[in-house]
């Protein structure tokens, strides 16, 4: 049986092709054995059929053999039926057995949530053919195409930076060591001093790529390996960044409304986002977390309580902005009052998603920042010399792809945002 | 000066434009001073124009002070002018200084070809303004969304797999071992068995990710960090996979002839590829070979001088198909004859650009092949029970994405093909 070329998507069936043969391949999600008649769910890409077998189908015995997630072909007559799912079945006349699978997975594949994570996670690849899973992921798709739509639109430039590097972005902390050939490396945790050097040749940049953060703990907000967009112009201030990245948000939502309708319905999401997010400063924020009674000073970041706390106030997404210069890190750029800096953050309630500032260009001002936090500019020589050589003022943000699809898919946890999560605790499969 | 808003890009700037006052940002590429005249020209994203500062214009000692490279922003008049390139200059009223440059490059950047390498690669982001470079970059990109809108437009769906893994995918050759918090972990060398995995659950996948390989040797077409563009299907052997890869090079080509006339125009790059590439076994060309009096055995593979040889012989894009089992990886299927496997690479002339085949699904042919080429089943342990769950048939292949833009841009050298080029003597910036 070579069917690949007559195969049918089951998405393409419908009962106007009642009558004609098709060729459908998948996998079983279901099998209903009513003794003198069986419904088989076949599920492939993006739907789900019944086939209907009769007593007197010859193909009768061969089915009654099949067991749930086995990967069949099958050749046969579509027909309208009122009873089948979307109208529709098909009485087959031709089956091809791929693979039979030999064990039944130890959660059912219907169910929404199931809160044992370990249990699904060391068979993700069953655990993704759950429907909520799969309408997770073809959402995250959508908004992968919709980022790079707009970026492309906004006359970005797609590149791509090196995740093996000499030297910490950000300070030490949270560095995976690699053994680079003879001598220690790192992995990248941000293209971020990679991406403000490309602003010098392309103007506006922008990398969808894994991040690396050895986080020590384990919490459903945080991963080990993640996606960053980032995205860097130049000619731009930490004004212009928040309203880019507004409208990259705003412009994925919209997206996702137009082309995953189906997928949306399944998760039941609905959206009421409009802009301009409500812009609220750091001190702001610090003041009305001490009238709340909140336990923090100014110049501190906020605590998970702290943010915990901001999250009740708030509703859906707003910025964080104007944060003491000395907790972002050395890049960002101090205002006029050297203690504050032309910063951000995007949050969606208690999540942050986005960090972004306006940049040093200038490199004797970069210098003095790294070693008023304790770096050694020598380390970052690579760095400071293409300073030497005009370096534009710009501005970027770095957005978490999956903490942004948890705001979009209202996930409680990351790891369902991601396909095969790592943590301090998993780096398997 | 907050010029963000009313910035124009000069490639937006034509003599339809003579008589309005625009607001330009870029770098500066070059200064005539002629004395009483001076010729400056700008460069932003994409265009570069000729600002002109006669010696009554205010701004003229201004002018004088600045160096090639320093980054500006201008306002001023757009005149028509027959002498001017594109027949347009800008009469400045305003400038701003974003950046003064305090170096000189030690190449020029209007040389098409600079041989030394390492000079170029210390300063990188200076070197990536030449317009050579500039080009190819600008077709990497378009390539990029060539191949995803490709895929795209085939119903594939975009996926991310872990980069910090637990063991080899293809045997231990040129891993990169990291310290994943307190054990031992490797960086992927392809997302080979994930996006395996990933067709039980979406059906058709692909990932486009930087892979990891330590390579030892210092090649013009090796790099230890390059972009790979994985693709992975259900249903489908390996004659599918090489005419999705072959419709897929199609594609992107006639995309950079549609979208990147002036960058090819700058490269002087024609094309002269259509499709079906030709396929050859490797066992008619193992024959071949040996007419030509080269040394090779049926069951080696190709050496340097070997390929040399076949390109050679060849004129662009071809396939080479069914090689001996025992010289691919323990995936890739064999045929019935199971000395010989299903599997392809996609060659041009000399340059290998993408390796593909049949995959087993059936676990105990798996765990045998594993076996034969000493690897040990049990670490591959979450790879290999998913297999009891309905593995669908499928194929696939990985194309190097750096290398299939060597063939692209007529590069001799991989290291342009990438922004920040990574090898054993290599680890900045």
């Amino acid at each position: 049986m070579r069917l690949f070329k007559e195969r049918r998507y089951i998405s393409m069936i419908s009962s106007e092709r009642d009558g004609e043969e098709v060729t459908l391949m998948g996998w079983i999600s279901s099998i209903r054995d009513h003794g003198n008649i069986m419904f088989v769910m076949l599920v492939d890409r993006d739907d789900e059929i019944q086939i209907t077998v009769k007593r007197d189908n010859p193909l009768f015995t061969r089915f009654k053999e099949l067991k749930e997630h086995s990967s069949i072909g099958v050749k046969g007559i579509v027909k309208s039926s009122k009873n089948a799912p979307r109208g529709i079945e098909i009485i087959p006349t031709l089956l091809e057995v791929f693979s039979i699978s030999k064990m039944i997975p130890p959660f059912s594949i219907y169910s929404k949530s199931i809160p044992n994570m370990d249990l699904r996670l060391d068979i993700r690849a069953i655990d993704l053919r759950r429907n909520t899973l799969r309408s997770i992921f073809k959402i995250r798709y959508g908004i992968l195409k919709a980022i790079r739509e707009f970026l492309d639109k906004n006359n970005f430039i797609e590149v791509n930076t090196p995740k093996m590097i000499s030297s910490a972005t950000e300070g030490g902390a949270a560095l995976f060591p690699i053994f680079y050939f003879n001598r220690e490396a790192f992995l990248a945790q941000s293209p971020q001093l990679y991406k403000e050097q490309l602003t010098m040749a392309f103007d506006s940049v922008f990398e969808i790529a894994p991040i690396f953060r050895a986080e020590p703990s384990r919490t459903n907000r945080h991963l080990a390996e993640a996606i960053s967009v980032d995205v860097e112009k130049a000619f731009i201030d930490y004004t212009d960044a928040m309203e880019l990245l507004e409208d990259l948000i705003i412009y994925s939502i919209e997206y996702i409304k137009k082309y995953n309708i189906k997928e949306l319905e399944i998760l039941n999401i609905k959206f009421d986002v409009t802009k301009p997010f409500p812009r609220y400063t750091y001190t702001e924020l610090i003041d009305r977390l001490k009238e709340y009674g909140a336990k923090i000073e100014w110049g501190e970041d906020f605590s998970t309580e702290n943010l915990k706390l901001l999250g009740e106030m708030m509703n859906g997404y707003y910025f964080i902005t104007d944060w003491p210069t000395k907790i972002k890190p050395f890049y960002a750029k101090p205002k006029s009052d050297a203690k504050i800096s032309e910063t951000f953050d995007l949050m969606h309630n208690e999540l942050e998603i986005s960090s972004g500032s306006s940049r040093i260009n200038v490199k004797e001002e970069i210098i003095e920042r790294m070693k008023s936090q304790g770096l050694n500019p020598n380390s970052f020589d690579y760095h400071l010399r293409v300073f030497d050589y005009g370096m534009p003022p710009h501005a970027g943000f770095g957005l978490g792809l999956e903490r942004f699809l948890m705001t979009i898919c209202k996930l409680d946890n990351i790891r369902d945002a991601t396909f095969y999560p790592r943590d301090i605790e998993r780096l398997t499969p």
